[in-house]
C-alpha cells in the first residue's frame, strides 16, 4: 500500500458517527487501468465518500497487484465502516468471463490473464467481490449518475490507447453469454484495413484510437511519436501539416461514424456516448462522425429526434461509480 | 376474403368442444410478406390449430390489404372460439414505430406506411393488435419452439430479397427505442461497396441477399436474371461459370461473415440463426462465412464451444409462430 495514496476523503474517521445507521449504505468500486489503481467509497446517492489512488506496479507480478487492490478495499472499509458496505466491484480491463471471475484476454494484466482473480479477491477479503470490464463499469457508472441518468438503454464507447465499449440495456450491463459483450473496439470498420492483435483486420480501435492517430502521423511523415493531442494542436494550423493533421481526424471521425451507423442499425437505442483521453479532439472528429453516421445509418435519419451522440460527463470516474454501483446493479 | 383459402386446420367446428375451457388459450398470429399473407391460430404449447393463407394484392391499395388481414384473423376468432383467445400479433415488413404501431419505411407496403395500421386493424376487430417488424417476429419465433428453445439471446438474419433480423435478449425482443433495432441488412460490410437505397453504401444487404447474388450473376456475365438457386446449381459445376458462381458465394460468406464477427462481438450471444430463401445455398457460402467469423472475431474464437451459428428451423413459419407469440412475450 506504500505506494496508494489518501487522494480526498470525507469518512476517515469517525466514520460511524458521520453516517447514520440505516442511511448510510456506500459500496466500494476499484478501477484497475494499465497503469494505476483508483479505488473510492461511493454512496447509493452517487457520493464520494473517500477514495484512494496510486500507480500499481505490474511488473512486480500478480500478488503485488491483487495485494494493492485488496489494500485499498481494505482500508476503505475500515475507514468507512463494515456494517455499511453493500458490497464491493471492480472494473479491469480485458475480457472477462463473468461466471468464473476472470480475465481472458487483456493487452495490459498477463499476470491476471486466467486466474480466478475475483475469487482471490473475494477470499483475502473475506467478502464478495463482483468483477466487471471496465468499459461496462464506465458505461454503467454514466448511466447511474452521468450522461446516461436519463435513458434506460445506451452504448458506451472508450476512446482512447485502444476503444472499449460498454452496452447499458434496459438500465443492466447487457454481457452476453460469458461477459464479453460490448467489445466494439474490433468491430470491423475497414475490411482489409490495419492489422489488429486481436487476428482481425481493420478493427475500429486500429482506425480511431489514439494509437492509431499516432500510428497515421507517423505514415503520414508528420512525426514519429506525436500524441493525439500534438495532432490535435496541429489540426488547428493552416499548413501543409495542419491538412494532413486534419485527414487524419477525417479518417477517424469516418471510422467512428461507421461502427456508430452500425451500433444504430443494430440497437436503435436513445444514446451513444464517447468517453476518454480522444474526447478533447471532438471539435476534429466529430463532424465526419456525424456525417457518416446520418449518411449510413437509415435508423438515425428516421429517429434523429429520438437518438443522442454526445460526450460522456463522467471522465475517468465513470469506472470507479460505475464499480461501484455493481453491487447494486443486479 | 376470397383469395385466402383454408390451408390445414383442426378446430373447424365445433371448436369449443375440442378445446376445453381453461386449457384452450390460443393466440392469432399474422405474416404479412410482400406478395402474400398468413394467419394462423396457435396455442400456448405451439400447436397450430388453425391457419389460412393466400396472396395479397397490394396494388389494389391500403383499405384491400387491411380488410384482409382483420378477415383472415375474423375467420380464425370465430372457428376457434373468442373466449380462449389471448391476443393477436401482426409481423409486417419495415421499418416499425412500435409505439404509435406504424410502419415508416417498407419496400413492400408503401401504401401502409405511416398509417396508424395497428389501431386500425384494432378497430375493425374490436380487439387489442400487437403490430412487429416480420424479423422481429421470426427470432421471436424460433425462441419460442424453433432452434433458439434452449438459450435466452440470439439474433437472427434472414436472408432473403433483402435482409432482416431480429435479437433476442433475455428471452425478449430487444426493440430499441422506437422499434428499429437489429437492422443487421443494412449495417456496412464494405464501406466503398454496392449502393443501398437506405442511402448507405456497401450494406450487408447489397452483398449477400438473393437480390445482390442475381446482381453479382450478372456482372460477371453469368446471366441477366438468375436466381440465387440457378446460381448454386451454378457453383457445382467444375467450369468457368462454375468458378465464378463460386467466387460470388464466397463473397457473400465473407460479407455474411463480417456482420456475424461484429455482432458477436457485439452481443456475445450464445446463438446466431440464419434462415430465409437463401439457406439452400448453405453450403457453398457457409465455409467463407466462418472462415471470416473466426478470423474476425476474437470473440468467437474465445468462446468458441459457447457459440453457435445455425440454421433456424421454422422456416417460412418462424414470423408466423412468432408473431402469434407475441400476446405471450409481454
Amino acid at each position: 500500500m506504500a505506494r496508494l495514496a489518501l487522494a480526498r476523503g470525507c469518512c476517515q474517521k469517525p466514520v460511524n458517527a458521520m453516517i447514520p445507521v440505516g442511511m448510510s449504505e456506500y459500496s466500494i468500486g476499484v478501477d484497475l487501468g494499465g497503469t494505476n489503481l483508483r479505488a473510492a467509497a461511493i454512496d447509493r446517492s452517487g457520493k464520494m465518500l473517500d477514495k484512494i489512488s496510486g500507480s500499481t506496479k505490474f511488473e512486480e507480478g500478480r500478488d503485488a497487484v491483487l495485494s494493492d487492490i485488496v489494500s485499498a478495499i481494505s482500508a476503505l472499509r475500515e475507514r468507512c465502516g463494515e456494517a455499511a458496505l453493500a458490497g464491493i466491484g471492480v472494473g479491469v480491463p480485458g475480457f472477462i468471463r463473468i461466471r468464473e471471475g476472470f480475465i481472458t484476454g487483456s493487452n495490459n494484466l498477463p499476470y491476471l490473464e486466467n486466474f480466478p482473480v475475483r475469487d482471490e479477491i473475494s477470499r483475502r477479503l473475506g467478502a464478495r467481490v463482483i468483477l466487471e470490464n471496465d468499459a461496462n463499469a464506465a458505461a454503467l457508472g454514466e448511466k447511474w449518475i452521468g450522461a446516461g441518468q436519463d435513458v434506460d438503454d445506451l452504448v458506451l464507447l472508450t476512446l482512447g490507447t485502444g476503444i472499449g465499449g460498454g452496452i447499458i440495456s434496459c438500465g443492466r450491463i447487457l454481457r452476453g453469454a460469458v461477459g464479453m459483450a460490448g467489445e466494439f473496439g474490433h468491430v470491423t470498420v475497414v475490411p482489409n484495413g490495419n492489422p489488429c492483435g486481436c487476428g482481425n483486420r481493420g478493427c475500429l480501435e486500429k482506425h480511431a484510437s489514439a494509437t492509431a492517430v499516432t500510428a497515421m502521423a507517423r505514415l503520414m511523415q508528420l512525426g514519429e511519436e506525436l500524441s493525439a493531442r500534438d495532432v490535435s494542436e496541429l489540426a488547428r494550423q493552416d499548413t501543409k501539416e495542419g491538412e494532413k493533421a486534419r485527414e487524419i481526424w477525417r479518417i477517424v471521425g469516418e471510422s467512428l461514424g461507421i461502427a456508430l451507423a452500425t451500433a444504430i442499425n443494430t440497437f436503435n437505442f436513445p444514446l451513444y456516448l464517447l468517453s476518454g483521453g480522444m474526447l478533447p479532439a471532438w471539435e476534429f472528429f466529430a463532424p465526419e462522425m456525424m456525417r457518416t453516421v446520418e449518411r449510413r445509418s437509415f435508423t438515425y435519419r428516421a429517429t434523429k429526434t429520438e437518438t443522442r451522440i454526445a460526450k460522456a460527463t463522467l471522465g475517468n470516474e465513470a469506472g470507479l461509480y460505475g464499480a461501484a454501483y455493481l453491487p447494486w446493479a443486479g
